[in-house]
């Protein structure tokens, strides 16, 4: 069995897991009132060069995407997302029920991007004020992108730029933001604060972490807001401690940029074997730019690679997608591209 | 510093942490799709005995409640439970907010447990069938209360019987369960589906777990909600897997009510300790039923208690909260007897 | 047939009619952007003596309520109200669920009116700023109260005060303020924004009009809230300018005075003629400060009246409660004491 | 003044205002409990020859449709519709507000009306069961759609049976559904239950009612619900009889049917007369099947006809909407006409 289904089917890295284990000891308040969430705020401070951000660890991507929004929206607003967007087709509705009947708009734009174009015509085309219309509110961008693509830092200063002249708040999905982050070479400050994003759901779980994300919040009234919001939503732990230690150490001396740098090396490596295999009809649907590809295939190569034991999810019947995570090997990336190979009838 | 404050300031078990590290092996499918999660399914028919109820780890005891809940009621129904009930008091609402906007009602009873003549009077005032009045849809019980004391299990079942007749479902909240049923020496069905529960919120956090609770659900109405109720509040985790793993691990060969009957062990010897200080002002203000007491004491004594290191919740000037958990040893009972005794002024 | 049940089984004033019947002339904007909206505004500021209020016109006195709290509280907020309030006993839970998820507490006093002592004590008693705590945020009153009786200016003054103090905003629910204000004979700016108040449901309907209530708000940040929240719940008819000229005329030259002066009266000298029937077995149960009373007779007195055509409803075995409107004529009112002084054997 | 904005800026029919002056006699229960809300659903079972429909008078179109739907759908669930609806595009967000968080989603078809094949192809692709994805729960078609064109009986019929087949209930959209009937010459039942819908929302205020739509029910689950659902979001009227009696008029010996035929009539002689004009610029960019068209000209005339006193809604710089009312003349339309020969330059 080689594993390219998701990055949350991987385990937990063992920096992390003994940032949990050295977090047991003695007795702690709970509730976040303990010395590690408040150590993490200093973490945060310093990673993300930004002296008062606040952070809520949750142990979900769905909990911080959705109420970060929620907390960033008035209940009549809308969410301005592109189609693709996880909040839009993959959590159940998440957003819309935890802001209150808030809806979800998606904006078009090619690789799974925002066009920032089409971002403005949206906007201008807005009757502003009049109540029968849902009043776009917050701009929540994918980083990467479901489709494993990013924007550049200045991409994402120019569309919260356009979003922030209408009085919109930008929140980022950051569910893979390591991913990004390593694969610009960039400071996280330059794809969140220092681009004009507002709130960032920070993955942690995908990329090495037991059961942690964080809510990283730049301005105050939105973290006001979520004191409340994540207890009622069930999504204040008791003993906080330990999801502040797996942060913590997921952010600390690096590890999530060497974690993550790992997953898109790996991905990097598979894509290179398969790009030859193009006069095979073996064909990259979308640009690989963090640790995901899509690939369209032949039908019967799909079906030998599964019978194969790869795994993987097929969209189409001609067509899969790869994740690659921070466990993924050469070896199984060697191996995977030999029985691409295969599958399609190339020499080995 | 001796630790009464709460028991969700105490520790992970070393079985449960054990349990945490053996799950982290290779990949598995997320979001419980995941052999360890379909185990623990097995593990909770064996324990409650009970062939096809279904589990739902979750990560906090508010989203146990409040979803348990949410898939029990209409939008306009009302919760019955006791004003004391933590889903009142403590949990900022979430069940009205998950609920859809049901409403909670506070129902009367000496020991913050719910009396039956008062329960029955309750549902006979009810205008069944009028839009205008909320319409009672659910009993919420909690054992042990939030005052620490208990029902025996004919008085779930009396409770439960009463509600039933009305059309009502039962949730039990058990964020303490374990020290419960570890006081009464019964079988967990006997104060849960076997005394009419429907729906049960099984805290594991509080007794041991790092960051686990569990819905377990015995009506498959209940249960096929949830599945969507959970993922949409953010309640489902990627890698389950580590939730379940602690809840089976807590659940297997008695654990969780070996460290339920330590706590309950060593309440049971502070309030002994305590009992002797009557004549010193020293009161217990409710039944010691587990491992939670409510003293009346003098308010220099708290004072002098505060300023020598004793870690208790105070609820008003002269009244204190204090809780043992699996970790409070017989050294540290001891120890805090000694202090009660040295705060009132009496012989050591 | 003398009708006593509800001062919403009355029929329509002549001059609300005609004022809908006026302004069936030529066309006009919808959702309120027509001329009779826009008058409402002017009538409103010199009725209640404030030049800025805003005024929105809805159809029912429920939904005038929760929009009007919806709008003042966020989701994680308290509602105070007292016990017998109507949004707690008699709106299906409107307010939570247009509040998304606030929820409603009880606070105690004598004739179903709030005592000041009691408020401060709640108010006093509220972990501030512990998201485990629903965070007190409106203050409700209700004038007059269900049970007929009211405030008088200063006492809604002093709660208002109590409130504002700890930032709550202060609500009125009026659905028979023209009682009240006619009972008290003060200014209707009296018992509101010089009270304290910031927002308030103004009742129409029970008092003459077709279909319409009223929202007025001295804040504007409640009635910004409230462009978005009236339309998104349904509650901008299409046709305003009919709800308009209902309300118009209804505050136009007294006529909301005048119409309740007249149910005042009428239950007074209902009252009156109970009065001497106390040895008889009958009571008033409570004041009598508008046009509301609760009567307590002998169960068969009140079978006897039942199958003597009386109209009014049942509170238990031997209590009833009495309600006249505009339309109570003087003969009902002797016609039914008569029946009363019958119904227990007086002479008559 | 010729007034061609919107058909709900027209005044009251006689026979609907005659309707509610003769209601206003006596006095009658409130909140639907009085005798003219009982005759209505005998008038509803009649005129949509269907013995067990239940009928709940509303005071706008946003509560007909969002409660409508809400009693439709589970929370988790999405609503399809096309992208143009009502519900999407001019409601704030109503239905995912009362929806509990319910999600809309667009469907595509040319004429603004949902093609079969594109709803079946968006059936097919959703992951059923699995609760990432809101669930398609509710098809609701808008007859006619809000760019004025119609569905025939056996087009409902074939995409009801396609939303069926998959469990979803069917919600139709009727703000203006007299004008459909009066279009299609086909019994009320034709395009409704007879052709799958479960659920209807009928206009009654754009065509001539004061301030009453009603929702028509076919199925007793979602009336069950609706009981309890209008109340709590405040759309349960207290003097209901002044709406039902609207409603009842309305619906009696064909009123609502002559009303629209007469604004059906009018648009087809407008367009009549527009349609000369193409070589001049002037096209009807849609189909016109009843009282509305949209029409294409350039800007210049648009900008003439503004000065000139014609009122009408511009969608862009050289697009403009226009409808018809109950109310509109034959010589408004012969002078409209001439307007727009005018604006273009056409000899009269």
């Amino acid at each position: 069995m080689i594993e390219l289904r998701s990055d949350n089917t991987a385990g937990v890295a063992p920096e992390i897991l003994a940032a949990v284990q050295a977090a047991n000891t003695g007795s702690a308040l709970a509730y976040g009132g303990d010395d590690l969430t408040a150590h993490l705020h200093e973490v945060v401070h310093e990673v993300f060069d930004h002296p008062t951000a606040r952070v809520f660890p949750v142990t979900s991507g769905t909990a911080a995407n959705s109420l970060s929004i929620s907390a960033s929206t008035p209940p009549w607003g809308a969410v301005l997302c592109h189609g693709s967007a996880h909040i839009i087709t993959a959590e159940g509705g998440a957003t819309s029920l935890l802001g209150g009947g808030a809806v979800m708009q998606g904006v078009p734009g090619d690789h799974a991007l925002i066009d920032p174009g089409h971002l403005r015509t949206a906007l201008e085309s807005v009757r502003w004020g009049d109540p029968h219309e849902s009043q776009p509110s917050v701009l929540s961008l994918t980083l990467p992108s479901d489709f494993g693509t990013i924007y550049q830092p200045d991409e994402i200063a120019a569309l919260s730029a356009i979003a922030r002249e209408r009085g919109l708040r930008v929140h980022l999905d950051g569910a893979r933001l390591a991913n990004a982050v390593a694969a610009l070479g960039c400071a996280p400050a330059d794809v969140t604060w220092r681009a004009g994003v507002d709130v960032v759901s920070l993955g942690a779980t995908k990329n090495g972490a037991l059961s942690a994300e964080a809510i990283i919040v730049f301005d105050d009234r939105i973290a006001d807001e979520l004191v409340y919001r994540t207890k009622r939503s069930g999504h204040v732990t008791s003993k906080m401690r330990f999801q502040s230690a797996q942060v913590t150490a997921y952010l600390t001396d690096g590890l999530w940029l060497r974690l993550a740098s790992t997953s898109n090396l790996r991905m990097a490596e598979l894509a290179a074997g398969l790009e030859p295999l193009a006069s095979y009809g073996v064909r990259l649907a979308e640009r690989v730019d963090v640790n995901m590809a899509f690939v369209e295939l032949p039908e019967p190569a799909i079906d030998a690679l599964v019978d194969d034991g790869l795994l993987f999810y097929r969209m189409s019947p001609t067509s899969i997608r790869l994740v690659t995570s921070w466990q993924t090997t050469a070896d199984e990336v060697a191996e995977a591209t030999q029985r691409f190979r295969a599958s399609v009838g190339a020499p080995a």
